[in-house]
């Protein structure tokens, strides 16, 4: 059995690790669903798809799991072709994972399976929460992978974040 | 004289169905543009386009109005454009009819004519109220014709709008 | 039962409106697709989907026939989501109509049943035929509904096609 | 050395001619890029691209000014393409001039060089402001260059903006 | 009087040159509208909006002129938009020149003036034969104005054109 | 070092996987593009980007093969942009893998290194030659891995392609 996971991962954080791990343990297999990926360069959507390809890839290979896809999914603004888009991105799967109102009730007309995704400390990892800490300069290592780290450094990522909170007094 | 009357019929209701009605008896035909079509599922838009122009033509059929034209209309985000974009979907018209500023404006601008349609009742007749009684379990089938009623139940649309209302407490 | 048919009507001609009889009178009633509407003022779609909406309900109107759904439809270039497209414009269907691989494909993995077309005198009408018979100033009447006639006249769509048939000598 | 400036210019005032004319004279030439090129009619975005054209082009010429290259530039929605967009849409240029904290970030990681306008007055001289003024039927023309003025009366730019100011009562 | 003359401009010629000249003598200003500006790097559409803008304008400068509007145009793949998208991009025009049926046809529906346009010796000067000519490494540069070929060597216009006409045998 | 190879993998066949097996041996990963990820359903372009994931990723997880990145691209139809468009969906690369005059153009005007792919007997592995065979019922089993042989039976995608290969008698 293969199930769906999509999330906008901003950043990829141990929640999502350990929600991804529980469920190819279980399942055998995964499709990780990146969102929004046409987005990038904002507050809420800083990291590019190919940036958010990149942390998962490399947490998930430093802790030798193979058995998952991962696939960008741009945001398409039309609900009613949402899940087929969903369909036609990604290897066959057999049951979405949401805690979303809008997507379970998508896939449910859809005549997909949805299951609520169990969380573990939702108060700690959460990606608002991450990014705040980085503009901040507060510590959030802690909060995702290794590779996770390492890949935000490597493409200059606090930085980036940290930009983008200025408040920009002139253009308005 | 042919009028056209736009809006978002989220859902269609007795405030439209006495307007359209006034209309075709004053003039003998109407347009009926059905706006935002490509939207479905959100709390403001929940019903598709097919759904929406299923309801107006059920509740126009059983009234035995048949001088009416229904067009589905998708927004294009360009306001400079958006008149020729109407023209470009409708059979040939003499007047629009329309309360909306920004509506009359670019009617205006490109030569049209435009009238202020009549309203009954509009406290009582409103989709954003009706949308609300629906998501509350509150009684609102004496505000839509019998019709439109039983499209929604057909459709599962009662139980489409309060799950979409459900709090999602999780993909924050 | 309510069966799709979903055509580019370019125009809309006597085969179609034999054929669309037919099923109202089989199944009771029919939606009808106008493909590719946002195209127009081309050699192969000359009509905008407003002036086909027009000429198509002018003849069902003169045919005394009701029971239909006019439906313009967008392409949307992505083959995967084409059947959730029709289907969030559309009222309900049961089965759709269509002799082209591509369509039947389509509507045949998406779970949906398709039907070929009994067609009449496919040599007599046919769109192609009838918009280079405008062109060439030869006889087109007596191939289309009445009332179509009078469209595409009303709508000086036969100077439409013939000035578009020229050639351009200059913009090489 | 070609500095571009960016800017949506609704409508262009005192303080962007004086920036430009500072810019050609330091420089010796200056592209003016029109953002959101593709809005108009708003209360934000009043004015079409073409009519923002019009409006700057009259003014640097009444000024004497040609070494300049003007460019409406639509939006993109993609923050990762938006550079490699004005580059595929201006002559070549060497530097950008902004305030605004997404567009430094951007020509950052494009490897362009990025200066900080030097601005004048900037309360007097803000395209809020002045929309505002002209809604409340408040003194602007000494804000704007005299051909802005003339530009904006010969296009009924004082009464569109009024227009659109109206609240909608009836379309809630 | 202010004439609106659009072309692809791949790239700008001596002919469009002695046109362009031509209507601004006659009628004091011109608009010209850089047409699919949105294609590059082909070999039918070789240099991008920002090339050919830069060609257009060095070259106008260089024959001190000033009077005229440089715009680039998108296409928007909707006939029955294309004029309004052509107004919304430009200053107020009073009459259109082309020899395309196409848009002859479009501009005369929406209500506005043609008119042919004046050709001087079109087996010289046609961008088809000048793009030949630099694949094929033959003499080219008398057939442009000086200006627009130092561009098209400041660009490596040559080389680009000559790669993009190389035969691609391997991925069929 | 990180190389990225670009195809439309219709379907993923020997020679694909002999040039990524010896692009992972002698660099240690790989970034395979699924180019026009959106295209599905037509003679050229029979699989969705979902499928051809599958496939992939199933032929090199067969192989042991775990260095490599799998991104669906969709085309952008704007040369200009492409290059950026890639980066902004991959993990950071190195090299590209080409044989395409485009696609080399334009890495090298946007200062990314390009190099030829080695191939190997061509004339065996061809995308166009497997769809041909599929077809026609030929044998084709050999010319692709074992995985891709599975998934396109798992898919119904023989079927699929000799419905699609069907000729419309009528729909002309």
């Amino acid at each position: 059995m293969r199930p769906l996971l999509i999330g906008r991962f901003q950043p990829f954080h141990n929640g999502h690790m350990w929600l991804a791990r529980k469920i190819v343990n279980e399942y055998g297999s995964i499709i990780i669903g990146i969102g929004s990926a046409q987005e990038s360069h904002t507050l809420v959507n800083p990291f590019t798809a190919g940036e958010r390809q990149y942390m998962i890839q490399m947490a998930m290979e430093a802790d030798s799991i193979h058995d998952y896809y991962l696939v960008p999914i741009e945001d398409l603004y039309r609900n009613s072709l949402w899940v087929s888009h969903i369909v036609s991105l990604t290897p066959p799967f057999d049951i979405a994972v949401s805690a979303n109102p809008l997507v379970k009730r998508l896939f449910l007309e859809a005549g997909k399976n949805v299951m609520e995704p169990e969380m573990k400390s939702r108060e700690h990892y959460s990606g608002r929460e991450i990014r705040k800490r980085i503009i901040e300069g507060k510590k959030w290592d802690d909060l995702v992978p290794d590779q996770v780290h390492r890949v935000i450094l490597e493409i200059d990522g606090v930085k980036r974040l940290q930009d983008l909170s200025k408040t920009d007094e002139v253009n308005k």
